[in-house]
């Protein structure tokens, strides 16, 4: 892959900070972040400013142009691919390492004195802009909001924003109608004493309204706020989607309701009006909620003695506790999605070895089988389909110039996950199609042990995510090798693959305590920058433990794998392996065989069957 | 243990706190925080004003009074221990559980609208001030500063404040001169630009000048204050131990001196007006570095432009990675103490039996032992001894309303350590004299599996230690049980037995990363309520680890104890330990007998020497 040139782009950039028509003021610096107005992770075609700009497409990464330089921070995940797409006008700035700057340090030592930095308030959360502000400020320079976005403005391909049908889900998907989440959501409200409450993310929309949308590739959502009164529903959303009957019958939109469940349809643009009217009318004590993550501008709506700004919204909170329908969808979708990997791994066995198979194929193969599936939607993410070095970039998606081809002689890592209409899927597994090295089983086996630490932890209620990240590294740790990435994240029901507020990393200390109904992923890595990379995810549900005692009545937690892929017991060294960890990898496979077995069968996919019967043979451990 | 009946006090408090001599409006709650003027954890007598108004007189605490209520936050360790020491006037609150009110919601819930809260602003730390100030802002009260202290207003017995007589420390103990440290530290304020340091804290004032004190029982430090400047150094400190011709010398008072290492010594109480005066002549970027937990009253001493705050100074963080000639006296410390309490263990053995040993006598007689070893100054904290369900108080200290006669029928906790003057000693065994129950012992090898598994814990440079925290818990957590403390803090050589800026705990994201040469202890426990407590406590160095790799070349850690006191083997259940935790326990003891036995030799205690030697033989694990 060659770096993108963007030494005309800059100059242009650079010509825009300080043209009058689009600033008040020249700006010295400008912040372009990730997100779009919504703080999405994933973002669709037009509100990838940032990769414009830079060349760099990874899920995280900020870039800051001032007069001088042009600068990228991103994640641990993203060093080497970020510098293989950045060409030589961008310094990269690695986050995590001890000697990077953080974005506000770095621009103070650039900035003349008595600079302004520029952002679109639409894009920064307003905690961003809080923080950002203040470092500026206390080193004398200005943080200001520019109205009209400045890369749009030398974006002239820029695409359409999309504004594609809806789905609605019934209550056999989500366990739970709009009406009583917005009754729930009421009852949080009231107890918070708020009287309004803004829906800023996308998913939260989505999860609010039982709708599901396709604006966004691999996040089933679409483009809309909603402001919640103690009264009123306002949903504010583009299109001619709300002239589809199944939508306008779901929102009962043509049915005589209680008033306070009736819904006024507005348009998307006008939430800063309507806001700015809400902010305006307010009597005293009356509050309104929003993330603290909603843009500056939507927060600046509320003049700030009636803004109620938590880290996590209550939508976020009771989204991530599935209800009995949500699981038994995650538990179907991932019996489904058991079984187009058991027919892909099946066929990459019998086609590595001829040659002709490259990541682009196996990674097109992996969709081929799991839109067999019922319910199928779309992929959650884009599919990591990597080969010996690829294998250790570690969010990479093969393209034609990086495309190679899967041989007996490398590991191949493959993470990749799909969308169902009754759950979501992000399954990892690493495969050797030859014969492994003793070291790159040793790595192998160290990464399992993590993995399995962390799905048969037990720990008490109430305790956080985090407290549990360094449980997968200790294996790796007690040899001298580490990953850099947390080791979980939570995962929605047909709903982003990646959501709050639970996880398990050692970066996040604001997750939420783990309860049980929660879902995440649990996936460990040792990654060898040009040689290989190793991953082990499964999907996992919170469930209640039993435990011998249980201290202050808190009860205990534990986790149950809702993936249920066979590990490679190739890649395995038994020998490294405890007793009880080698009786977790022979349940586990025990149970992968009872559960999708059945559904191989029931499909009449025989070959894939025995392929799965000869991958779960139990490992047998030399005492 | 009887509570402190305070009706009387709280009713003169909240005279006070509207009588015009004292606050300039009255105020509707009063804050009385744990501290000191240099928020000391352990404080003088005359400091003690929380225990004085309230009763509760445990290390961690803050009590507020409002006109109709007096409510105390304390955490886990106190929680027995408030309920007993406070009358039916206080509401206890338990902080860390889900329900408990943070100070300032429950402020904000109890106080009639537009309230002042009053606070003494030397006590309140900065940060805290910040945090509470604005929460109380945000719901239309005020903090306020209260000048004379509420307390002291009405404390009519209050004691005097100490002034007792300093111990100066040769290289031999320090390793380095007090001019190099202040070279040391001038080199970190010119790399953070800064023209001024504040020394606030007691025992980076004595790290600082290689000085002790004894104004504070347990602590050696003394109550002065220090402002060091590119050019000038300020001590301000009372009394006639200026005159101490050792003294003197020690800081070459009298010698000619290059002006910069000449000390000025003044008044303790001017700092205030001196810093004031500091703050008025500055001009522009000079900047005057402060701990953001130095007082609120010192902090705005500074225009706010010119502060810089950092929650650990340059002192802090280079006192907490002990060189090696601390690291050496640390190491003779160890072997001293561990001989006096090889002494005490072995009567106890004999003495316990007779049912003539109480807690006190234990606790004396551990004193007494210590008291026998070279370079003996004091205790560095009250002996928790305790037995039976007194144990299950964690910050125990046996009083004569409470005082139980040890037995063979009970556990016995003791939780105790030393100041020599060649370092600081906290160590915490857990004895059984007669036969343990198989609960008993099975709970205390739960503790012991998690002391093991921070204590043999590899893990890369960087770590810091709330990542090792779920190591201790593990083993509890498994079968249902935990405790509710931190793992571990920093240690001080011959300083504080508590200090910063590294510790194990699931509560502190701020500390800083593990370094070799940083001290912690290793204290996981269980306590039952009303029946036992059990808590196992090495200090542990931190060194490098040798790993059979070394990922991104950065180096692993891991932990060497440094105390060296027999495991009682008796309350092990050898078979929940693995090969590799049974292991450790002999290889412990191997080096327990091996140095702490030449040591006994030494010093010609043979008796003690044969008990280690009974106590130290190896543990077989049945296979």
């Amino acid at each position: 892959m060659s770096p993108k040139i963007t030494t005309e782009l800059l100059k242009q950039l650079r010509q825009v900070m300080k043209n009058p028509r689009y600033v008040q003021e020249p700006v010295q610096a400008y912040i372009v972040p990730s997100g779009d107005a919504h703080q999405s992770e994933y973002i669709a075609p037009c509100d990838c400013r940032r990769a414009f700009i830079s060349g760099f497409d990874g899920s995280a990464g900020t870039a800051i142009v001032t007069e001088q330089h042009a600068a990228m921070w991103t994640d641990g995940r993203y060093f080497l691919q970020a510098a293989h797409q950045m060409d030589s006008n961008w310094t990269l700035m690695k986050m995590g390492l001890k000697d990077t700057p953080t974005q506000e340090d770095w621009l103070v030592s650039v900035l003349p004195e008595g600079s302004k930095v520029g952002v679109d308030p639409f894009i920064i959360p307003a905690d961003q802009w809080k923080r950002m502000s203040k470092a500026l400020r206390s080193a004398g320079h200005d943080l200001v909001p520019v109205k009209e976005n400045l890369i749009d403005t030398i974006w002239t391909d820029c695409p359409q924003r999309p504004c594609k049908p809806l789905i609605t889900l019934d209550l056999s998907y989500t366990g739970l109608s709009w009406r009583d989440k917005i009754v729930a959501l009421r009852s949080k409200m009231a107890e918070r004493k708020v009287m309004w409450f803004v829906v800023t993310a996308l998913d939260e929309v989505a999860w609010l309204f039982n709708l599901r949308g396709s604006d966004v590739e691999y996040n089933p959502v679409f483009f809309a706020y909603a402001v919640i009164g103690v009264n009123t529903i306002r949903l504010f959303i583009d299109g001619d989607r709300m002239m589809d009957p199944a939508v306008r019958e779901h929102l009962q939109l043509d049915s005589t309701l209680e008033p306070e469940f009736k819904i006024q349809v507005m348009p998307y643009r006008s939430i800063l009006s309507e806001l700015q009217a809400v902010g305006a009318g307010l009597s005293p004590k009356e509050k309104v909620w929003l993330s603290d993550k909603a843009s500056y501008a939507l927060t600046e709506a509320i003049p700030k003695a009636y803004r109620y700004l938590t880290p996590y919204t209550p939508i976020c909170i009771a989204k991530a506790v599935k209800n009995a329908a949500e699981t038994e969808g995650m538990r179907r979708a991932h019996i489904k999605d058991a079984v187009a990997l058991c027919e892909l791994f099946n066929w990459l066995e019998k086609e590595v070895p001829k040659g002709t198979v490259t990541e682009i194929v196996a990674s097109d193969k992996a969709e081929e089988f799991r839109s067999q599936q019922k319910d199928f939607v779309e992929l959650s993410f884009a599919t990591i389909s990597s080969t010996g070095p690829n294998g250790a970039i570690i969010h990479y998606k093969p393209v034609p110039e990086t495309n190679r081809t899967l041989s007996v002689n490398e590991i191949f890592l493959l993470d990749s996950g799909a969308q169902y209409k009754d759950g979501t899927t992000d399954v990892t597994r690493t495969m050797h199609f030859g014969t492994p090295s003793a070291y790159e089983k040793e790595c192998f086996t160290y990464v399992l042990k993590g993995h399995i630490a962390v799905s048969a932890a037990i720990f008490p209620n109430g305790t956080k995510g985090h407290l549990l990240d360094s449980f997968a590294r200790s294996a790796l740790w007690d040899c001298g090798l580490d990953y850099l990435h947390g080791t979980g994240h939570g995962v929605g029901s047909f709903l982003n693959v990646h959501e709050g507020p639970c996880g398990i990393s050692y970066k996040t200390f604001a997750d939420e305590p783990l309860e049980a109904g929660m879902i995440v992923s649990d996936e460990p890595g040792y990654y060898e920058d040009g040689s290989f990379g190793i991953r082990i995810e499964n999907v996992v549900l919170v469930i209640p433990a039993e435990t011998k005692y249980n201290f202050k009545n808190r009860g205990s937690l534990t986790f149950e794998p809702l993936t249920l892929v066979p590990i490679q017991t190739k890649m395995i060294d038994v020998n490294l392996l405890t007793e009880k960890e080698c009786n977790w990898v022979n349940e586990y496979h025990q149970k992968c065989r009872e559960v999708v077995g059945a559904e191989l069968e029931r499909q009449g996919r025989h070959e894939a069957l025995r392929w799965l019967l000869r991958e779960t043979e139990p490992l047998a451990r030399v005492q």
